[in-house]
């Protein structure tokens, strides 16, 4: 008789976007005549560029011709692509290997699926609040999980305590709270993991939005960092991939743990359980890296960057409390009149017809705190801020 | 202190594409005047479908207009594709919902995936010789594995029998060997795992190569599969798809084990640890069953076939035994003068500047044989032709 994942049962039913949407879709019944504004979604709205669009159709045109079609590719993903990111990491100062670099369908899956090479008796470090797939991922194998608090008192950028932990996330620009680590906060994180033989699972996916040349894009640019990281990044928020899913995970060859090679083991189970990225895919990541496609992708950033900044100043006209908004595309706030996260959701929804996201949906800590996104169009950022002004 | 883990200690070192790349480039390097022809490839070779190309360009466009930009899809797949894939189905009299559909990255992944959301205490029941995909996954989380003899004496079409097993992996038409389940072979499957509560992962992607009527597409062709089985498919040798990157596994409603609905088990997974397919990928997908892109399609798989029956009829003419050719893009012969698969590979590579895939890395019961694949250019494969008469 197969018998099933009994740990799939501890996860909570509901997923918090889905309850979202079921709440939207209520009020849209209940009220058909009401715009509303969604400061809530975490996904791009403005289209690809024009450079990566063209790579794009070169790709397909290649994909029509015998002598230049492309079936399997590379497992590691194509070297052209993979020897760009290598040079953008040199950029920074950053020595790379390609053979460290592995491209895949995106951050999400990496960083999903890296726990297969791990031992499901690791003790896990989350912070709370915290993107729900961490944890769900580790609920998922049974995996024992210890949360660290982020809150006001640590600028929600905690630090390492005595609690040992084996396996560490960071995502840092933080999603939800836009929080930024200094170098300075990292290397104790890093020599944390080092004395510890712990691995750092470190998620970049918002680092292009880093607006000040001291803060840390990768944690590679911490001594001592390639024993004890690997790092996970995407194209979908500095190049709006959401939709065409791309991104590309670090393991060190440093990476020994029981005297066994993390990247050998990786790319045992890159190879074996997955099958690369589309040709067409991995061409467009590569016209990213070109001067032109590097300049239009900054200019998506900005707009959105602009966004975000009018969303925090609108929250600082009423005097509020904001944290993140400068180095991410998220703005993170505390409710008013000590409402609880679903109470202002709701008020939010009637009053203003504005969609948030709840801060509790991210963890214990965001109770009471909502999430704005700034990758909404221009226009209604500019609508939501003037009713804020209103809150 | 992080630990591994440890059933990846248990892999093989080699993974068998690796070996034979390794002494490919050895021959190479000592004979640079060599001519080779590749009979080892399991990878396509003929340029994607005009109606799939043209489909492409149109999404492209799409993704550069703000109007028409697509960011996260919706997580089971864009329902125009899986609307699509279910009246397919409905052509062959199979009913499948829509929600019953999960769109993946491709077969691999899923049929590697699947094991995730199942306990670690079940038993697998594999084929011998067999993708060594399924072994490898299993042996990665340390499951039981009982494998089940395919030899020329059950036409390499294994029957249950009275082992009873949890999850049992049946892929038809098959790789390496070519055979194919008949309806009622099938029939005597789903009743066993029916009796014993197992669940069978139908691996159909060679489907698109059954030439006769009466032989299944689909496991759910047979009664009672929707409560025992997942099946399976793939883009990837029906349209080409191998550098595209493009699949869908169907986990019926009805398949409930331990009172846990499967389909809700694996719709967590999909959605927590996957993000979607790439839109234009998915688009390419939906122009596959137009009526133009069905035809395109066809003619593709045509060639290759007629590409197997040359390589089969070549085989015919030096006496030589072989299965396979007819229903899948696969020749499967026993070595000739009772040599050893990799001993007969050195030899073609050696003396007919042929490349072939040693029986062995299937398993056990691939040792003293050898696959040929149709997946190359015609000319290449007359070519081998011409030689093999020579054996």
């Amino acid at each position: 008789m197969a018998k099933i994942n009994k740990n799939y049962l501890n996860l909570g039913n509901n997923y918090l976007f889905r309850e979202i949407e079921e709440k939207v879709q209520k009020f849209n019944i209940k009220n058909p005549n009401k715009k509303l504004i969604n400061l809530g979604i975490g996904d791009v709205t403005l289209p690809i560029c024009d450079q990566i669009l063209k790579s794009a159709v070169e790709s397909i045109k290649e994909m029509g011709k015998t002598e230049t079609f492309k079936g399997y590719g590379p497992n590691l993903g194509y070297e052209f692509l993979r020897e760009k990111i290598k040079e953008n990491y040199f950029k920074s100062g950053i020595n790379i290997n390609i053979n460290e670099i592995f491209v895949s369908d995106g951050a999400k899956c990496d960083i999903s699926n890296i726990l297969d090479i791990f031992s499901k008796e690791n003790t896990c470090l989350i912070p709370d609040p915290v993107y729900p797939v961490y944890s769900d991922t580790n609920i998922m194998i049974g995996n024992e999980i210890i949360y660290m608090d982020a809150n006001e008192e640590n600028n929600f950028l905690p630090k390492p305590n005595s609690k040992t932990a084996d396996l560490i996330y960071i995502c840092s620009p933080n999603n939800p709270t836009g929080a930024v680590y200094t170098k300075e906060m990292l290397q104790e994180w890093v020599d944390f993991a080092n004395l510890n033989k712990s691995i750092i699972f470190f998620d970049a996916a918002y680092e292009s939005f880093i607006s000040c040349e001291n803060l840390p894009h990768s944690i590679f640019e911490i001594p001592g960092s390639k024993t004890c990281a690997i790092e996970f990044k995407s194209f979908s928020k500095s190049a709006g991939f959401t939709g065409i899913r791309c991104g590309y995970t670090v393991v060190p060859k440093d990476l020994i743990i029981e005297n066994v090679s993390l990247n050998k083991l990786w790319n045992r189970r890159h190879s074996t359980k997955f099958n690369g990225v589309s040709y067409i895919t991995q061409k467009m990541a590569e016209a990213i890296f070109t001067e032109e496609g590097q300049i239009q992708c900054q200019k998506n950033i900005n707009y959105y960057k602009e966004n975000a900044k009018i969303i925090a100043n609108s929250l600082k006209s009423v005097e509020m409390k904001f944290f993140g908004g400068y180095h991410a595309p998220y703005v993170w706030f505390k409710c008013p009149k000590n409402m609880y996260s679903w109470e202002f959701f709701d008020y939010l929804l009637k009053n203003l017809n504005i969609i948030g996201t709840p801060g509790s949906g991210f963890g214990k800590n965001g109770e009471k705190y909502m999430r704005f996104s700034s990758f909404g169009r221009r226009e209604y950022v500019l609508e939501a801020s003037e009713k804020i002004k209103n809150l």
